[in-house]
């Protein structure tokens, strides 16, 4: 199971704790990969700010079939790349934000990556995470 | 805790299966009966067409302080007397949808709800209120 | 057969006769059901300023079978929950306007319904009803 | 009484049948003489892929206060020539169309024609022509 | 004398007193009553969630010529059913609002019903409903 | 207390009653004049047709704090100039317009100014002007 | 010199007097005839409903260097076609119009020509073509 | 008569030639007076900067009902101030233009001077103002 | 095998080479009939300023299944009469243009002729007809 | 050297000082006229709320060739007029503003002035005019 | 000769084939370099998901004077370092599509890329590169 | 203080120096070089044509509190990680521009850094850094 993190996410806690909360990124992969280990499953988390690599890792879950859980970050509103390339998926794959970007006014665009997405998890911070995993676990189960 | 649905939603499994799935909405309550029990809640869940009646269950829901999983339904698209009911809670309110609403290019508008809930949750079919009342708890946890 | 009317249209004839022309909504009501009773339908004629009771009349219709003349009235331009009930329908459904609601430049959004339903007739005043109960006749015929 | 068809109209039943239906143009032909005659008025059927004849047309149907059932086929989205040509009648003309414009999202632009039209029947299938036949009569006897 | 009052309304001073002040609901009423005697007017004043409702009390309020203080709430952006139902009326109809809808950047639509209304008074928290009744007195002394 | 007036407002009376009803400058000027001296107030009615001049008064009011009614005529459409300058009182301000602006389709852009007012009066003819100039009354009280 | 009319011009003064003026065609054909001769120059007057035609004939005042006076009529707000013949003219070209397609809200769209004629001369009925052959005349003299 | 000029219109001829023409601004004046003489009316040509003076000659001019000839310069694409002033005029007004407004990308707003204007006359340089001399000419002996 | 062109194009090499080419209409008729002979296809090359024609054309090619490359011209952002014949037809019908229309801002709307093109060839000159030549031999030939 | 500050920039520090910051008016003139002597410049601080007397002072600058620094104030968002008289300028113009007027959600417009202007500085508070003084004297350096 | 493609198009033939086709990226990269062999070509064909990698490659070519085949993918909609890149080339650059971008609605903007390329094919799968091969072959030979 | 350029950035001088000017980046280098020395500072200069590193660059310098001047190059139209990155400093960040992005007319979003910037400077060419880094000296003196 993939947990893949867009640009600016791996400084999660270290900014801006009022809108993104006070977890750091080592905390929300710890989360994930305990909840992971509690669902079953093992839990590879990863960030990157380049657009072309989280591009490749959604090829690479393509390939294997693994699920995956992605927050495309500041991506959500342009990388048409990164929508082509999850539309290729052979397993599901849940689109997660920590806040909900449905309630800034100031983007124009709703998400690129929701119509190819299973499902969207939106505006519960580190719990966003925790919800999809889980939306995964059921997933699988059925 | 309530489950509040709005239009059409009573019609659940009767219609356009291919869309909603194929749970009845007698499964559904069902369904969030079970779980909420499991998680040691007394689960409400209701329905109605009527944009005034689903606007005094939010104020019910306020002035008693329940947390609320809500379907708005098509009200999702226009429903501005929703919003302002949903923005004077007093405890967490999580929006659902069993299909994901930004995929669907025929609607201009996204919820205008959303702005005002804890979270959202769209795309997992009856999945949906399953991951919303885990969040609910998880809310109430913390 | 039902013939449903939305909002301010059981007002007919008692105001602005100048747009709705002069027939009374009582007046609308005997043409119908005289017109059915000539083309061998039994016409059920209703009207209604609530959303929420026009969309349970099309579930009714949908449960049943029923074909459907309908007149959304203001509903056209906003009720999408209209719009979903409309979609359910197992019997055709014909939409009618009194006067042409395309022609009115101050409403941006075009009929929401218009969509789902089988055909539109607009423009005709009162014959707008008698066309689109003659087309009901066609299509059960064919 | 004319009934004037734009563009294409003429390829009736040759082409595309899942959209425009099995009746070929000559069936539409023999369809609208037919209910004329039964409606005791003469029916003169024309189709042309030219604006500026259409526009002609309906200069001659306005001297001589002939009623008009109009197609504009895909002039409806943009002829302005034929719509100020439409505006200049001295009897009914209605505006027919086959599938309902309204529901193709694709053409961004409402009928340019339905303004000055007296009514719109649309969506029937051939059955708009026996419907617009039908209001017409009905016009000329109130 | 009707002041009528649309959705959430009926929760004044009980949720969010910074934006809709601190004064209830009830001392809206008695506020618009007192005053209302002071200018020698019987003043109905009533709140509903329900659109319908809303529709019917316009309706009644024109076929007995009452004038009418109306606050749409968040009808304002959307019900032309109301808007419809205004149009219709044979005596005075005010707008108001507590706090300025057009200093809103939110909503895009400004009122639908300000277009049918006599004037609108807008901003002055409880203060709105005081001036629209001397308004009424006014156009009713004139 | 000011009571402003922007451009083309001196012609009252003298052009186009049917719109702006029969009332002269003068008679506004002595109307506002008269119900202050009923509300223990000096009133100083200005007009003037120069952007400038409206923003150096508002500027001179807010430096002596005198409370403002402002009709803003045609720069209600663009004059961010003038908006600016009322964002700075320190007294109430309110908009007047003699007829509703928001009725009025020509103009895409709703009032500039509005989001700076304290509050906002519409289409009592020079009766807005009277309920402005209570309101200022009923603020000072409170 | 040419004096080229598009679609319904030629039915000037037997319709719609109150918008296009009482003068008839041949009235027009006669005045630009008329002047012409004052002027010193052959005017030849023409007029179609066809696109292409009126693209041909710009194609001859083309290659013989003739001046033209071109009312495109409907075809101002679409035909990209009559643009690009009036852009290769070698001789003046100017717009007229007989009201100001600029004054009607219901065209979205400004003239297609205008951006390559010489100038527009709008709004004066049949004196915008005397005004017309006027500045040709000036055009020619400079 | 009075030709009135707005901002920037004092420069023509120093400035920007390959746009303007190379007539100076007095040589403007000689010219609209010249063929004022000649046409036998005394032509007052005034130029300002200042909205409010354009304003107040306007309302001179309707007072006086003198025909106008207005260059609103850059005042055409948002003085909706010059616009109400102009509406108010008793004799014809004249919109003119050197260049062609309409013919600029840049501006995406059209004329709102256009709409209350008798006529317009865009896009011959100083020859537009001569030909609208002479449609005033026109119009007086019309 | 048909190379159709719209209005404007038998100008070819007359006029404006600067955006068109130096090469002739009868150059581009030789070039195309050339490269049809090399590659064994008989090339029947057509212009037409008419858009009737040009519709019959297409019917004509439909009705026997004739490969087409088509140049629209100008009625590549409009026609929706061409497009709904270009979506008639049994054999590959290729879009070209001589110079890209997607990188003129002036023109608003792409070509409505592209959605039911087998594919585009555009901005290669002449050259643009030469590849399409290719293609439809190439489409052949799978 | 001119710096040229447009409407209410007079009332700095004076009004609002967490928006345009604590100096005043004075303080900004002789910060300027400072920097001046130290660069080797005359600097003549002029300040106004007349959209004319602005476009004068532009005028007055052109012709003697000054350099400038203007602050349009709320200008920026709809002065053509400004616009103009900035585009006639013979030396370098620089555009400044205090806040960052891009930053603003609620102006729709971006500046009208910048794309005639040399460059433009923006955000640096009062250091906004020191950096335009120092890029004029860097301009007049090369 | 580069032929330089975009995020996804690696992918090419184990994914999605309904709708790019059957053959895979190895299949594109050996006819690309067989077609350049027949040609006389050497051709390098590369495929990356890193908009730096293909703005680099890009740069590599104008400084080699490289003619390229380019293949935005998912860029063709949103880059504009690549559009910058591509504007800076020293020899012709096409830009190939395999299907047609400008036939899907779901995305509203057309080719960032267009207006600065030699020319565009799209639409004919596989089949695209061939032609812009011969297309580059053309350009060289002219 | 870091110097951080966009895509396109590096290939100062050698292309398009009509845009760009004749500057090459080796001398943007030293120039920011130089000047840090004048003042101060050490200065690291940095390109890339990846947006994220250019991310990682704005959190290495938020890291260590590095004050920034940033020209985004094309990403200013579009990253919004660029601006999320940008958002999380702690030392003032000023955008620069070489030409002035707001004058193009062709990009129709404004910059999405701009929001986040302390300033912007825009349109002086090499000397917009020159300008830029003084800024940054003045914010850090202040």
């Amino acid at each position: 199971m993939y947990v893949l993190n867009g640009p600016n996410l791996g400084r999660l806690g270290s900014r801006e704790p009022d809108v993104y909360g006070a977890t750091s990124y080592a905390g929300l992969v710890e989360t994930c990969r305990a909840l992971g280990g509690d669902l079953g499953f093992d839990v590879d988390v990863r960030e990157t700010n380049d657009e072309g690599e989280l591009v490749r890792w959604l090829h690479e879950a393509a390939d294997r079939s693994v699920p995956v859980v992605l927050n495309p970050g500041a991506f959500t509103h342009y990388s048409y790349a990164l929508r082509d390339a999850a539309a290729q998926r052979t397993a599901p794959l849940i689109e997660v934000h920590i806040s909900n970007p449905y309630a800034r006014e100031e983007f124009r665009h709703t998400s690129v990556v929701a119509a190819v997405a299973t499902g969207t998890v939106a505006g519960f911070g580190i719990g966003s995470y925790r919800l999809a995993l889980r939306a995964l676990a059921d997933e699988l189960t059925d």
